[in-house]
């Protein structure tokens, strides 16, 4: 299959572009790099140190043989130029991973809530637009998030996308309708993937487009097979408050000797998945892509759930270290229950990787073993979701870091 | 109050300044005068001569002694005047009206879908993030459309945004939930009001900003009280294939001997709303704002359902004139019901104009008098949904064309 991976460059790209690339897929990265752009605004830097992607895909080919090509793209801002390569290269499917991922660098302030919302808003419906103006049938594999779920407060477990719901008629008659599960973000990112949503519902009724959106949880882990095929083909690893994720934070806190920051009470449950499941996953979304004319086919892309504080526990006991408890710059439920189904992916062969298989001590190591290019002052979460929250959280961190410099 | 009306150089937001302004508000209107551009772009021009704004502005003064100040101003693109201008006015309310709102015209290539999808949902984004930026407590008033609902198979009235469903929970217990109404858009353009939809959810929930939505059926008539105060303060009245709307486009065809362009059966139902109506119920939701915490209210701003065969019958009886059935360019239901809640406007006082109260004839005199602006080879509908309708479309019309002036 030819397979193009906008944000190819990326945390989840990467690994995705070298996994198609090994099983024998031919592979394009678009990506318009800026995630590294994000990490000079911000002043921050992955833990493991990564290469050009231009050096990374030498040493691929150095290593493999295989030939991924790159092409440096912003697919939000130049929908010609996008239009053209779609063109002439012609995929079979494309992953779009091509968007602004943390829902705290979206949070930001308001320059960061507009650069969101455009460039993801415009990043997805450029690419579909132009797949039906060039009378493309490629296969778009989107990554969305759980996130656009919310969280189901009335005892029923989230299903893959759609909802069954009875509607009362005029006449009192009850009819039974399957309709897209009602968005409830909890953030401007995440907002923007609920709008990914009804862009995808549209053209898939429209113009017929096939379409899979993987509802993602929180990815964990770092390397893959193939990453670890040389050092210098190393997966990226954020730790700082904006891109790192929980678990790996945790992971990373505890191989420095940091507290475990659970920000909040640490009752929030979330849904996780190893990066290795991640990319296994997009490639059994495109080895099973849907129809024409087909709805959007959603897959829920988790493994396992856990409690926040759970999390801090086991990693505590795991590695050491304790726990701090920050006030939550996120506007959420304090404790909140998460009952998933992910059978889609399941039935399609996906063997998930949990929590006991090593992988968490695997991370320690690489944690111990870049701990010099940490930074502890980028450790704190101080994107808030509103001005007041703002307030209380700057204050706290504030009294934290003075008390850790002055100790 | 001091309302700010964003898109007030437009037909709904032309008409709208002016009857605030006579109401005795403060209003200011921003504007990129893009109606304006895309009228150059499109090569027509509205059949009633219009001024610029600065002279339609100056007349009103003379007219009335009441200032209303232009911003040249876009939303979408220049956030950071956006915020510096509400900064400096500060609203009490902002009538969100600008946006691209022709299905047709979101249609007509891929350009046009990129541009609407861009312009539209940075606009409204933009206004938020400003109003959050700011700490503004300002109610948004925006105009929607009917068609975000798309059109109900199951014999249910639709809500007012709102619909009420039941929900399994896992141990097999309904329970009964309120959702946004499933968002079913029929064209590029009215996508781009049910993403708005969830932009306003999820800032009124995370900002608790203030939001009436308006879901605004088909506008019909030109004239409100104001615009007839002088002959330069005329609405603008579109009777393109793009721009011009199903009922001002029968009475025009009708009064200048064109036939009555039905594109497929007829058989849809569509809502509809005399522009006088539409000025009020805008006043009506800006007298009456939620309060700050409360979800976005949504109210059905139309005051009447017509099948569109049957209008273009009242109007051939009415003026004369026979009846051409063309081909559909939308990928749309032949036929459909539609019935539709407006209970909201209605409680707060709405007295709706009907059909029958002698505006029809009004509208065919304005015709008649600007009969000599009329381009006939511009009033066919010819921007299809999809490539293989385009193709029909066009050669249809072209034969259509070409009996007409060999005729």
């Amino acid at each position: 299959m030819r397979i193009a991976i906008f944000g190819g460059d990326g945390f989840v790209g990467w690994p995705t572009a070298l996994h198609l690339s090994n099983a024998g897929h031919d592979v394009a990265i678009i990506d318009n790099l800026s995630r590294r752009r994000i990490d000079t605004e911000l002043g921050v830097q992955s833990l493991t140190p990564m290469d050009s992607i231009q050096e990374r895909l030498r040493i691929w080919k150095q290593e493999t043989d295989k030939e991924v090509v790159f092409e440096l793209l912003d697919i939000a801002e130049e929908y010609e130029r996008l239009k053209g390569w779609l063109g002439v290269w012609r995929p079979d499917a494309v992953v779009h991973l091509a968007q602004q991922r943390a829902a705290p660098y979206s949070m930001k302030s308001d320059r960061h809530k507009v650069y969101t919302v455009n460039n993801n808003v415009n990043a997805t419906h450029n690419l579909l637009t132009a797949l039906v103006e060039l009378g493309s049938d490629a296969h778009v594999v989107h990554m969305g998030t759980m996130g656009v779920y919310g969280y189901s407060t009335i005892g029923a477990t989230i299903p893959e996308g759609y909802l069954g719901v009875d509607v009362t008629k005029d006449d009192g008659e009850k009819v039974e309708q399957e309709i897209l599960y009602p968005a409830n973000p909890g953030s401007v990112y995440h907002m923007t993937k609920c709008l990914d949503q009804l862009i995808f519902q549209y053209y898939a009724k429209n113009d017929e487009l096939r379409i899979t959106d993987l509802h993602q949880g929180i990815v964990w882990g770092t390397h893959t097979a193939e990453t670890r095929v040389h050092e210098q083909l190393i997966n990226r690893f954020d730790y700082d408050g904006d891109y790192g994720t929980v678990l790996n934070r945790f992971l990373i806190q505890a191989a420095i000797g940091y507290p475990l920051t659970v920000h909040g009470t640490g009752g929030q449950t979330r849904a996780f998945i190893h990066i290795q499941d991640s990319v296994r996953c997009i490639e059994l979304a495109l080895t099973n892509p849907p129809q024409r004319g087909e709805r959007t086919r959603i897959y829920n892309q988790m493994t396992e759930t856990h409690r926040v504080r759970d999390l801090a526990e086991l990693v505590a006991r795991l590695v050491g270290g304790e726990i701090a408890y920050l006030p939550n710059p996120r506007k959420e439920a304090a404790e909140n229950d998460l009952k998933v189904s992910n059978a889609g992916l399941l039935g399609l062969g996906l063997d998930p990787i949990t929590l006991e298989n090593g992988l968490l001590s695997e991370l320690v190591d690489v944690a111990r073993k870049y701990k010099h290019r940490i930074d502890s002052t980028r450790i704190p979460c101080t994107s808030a979701w509103t001005k007041e929250i703002a307030k209380d959280v700057k204050e706290v961190i504030e009294l934290d870091q003075h008390r850790r410099t002055a100790g």
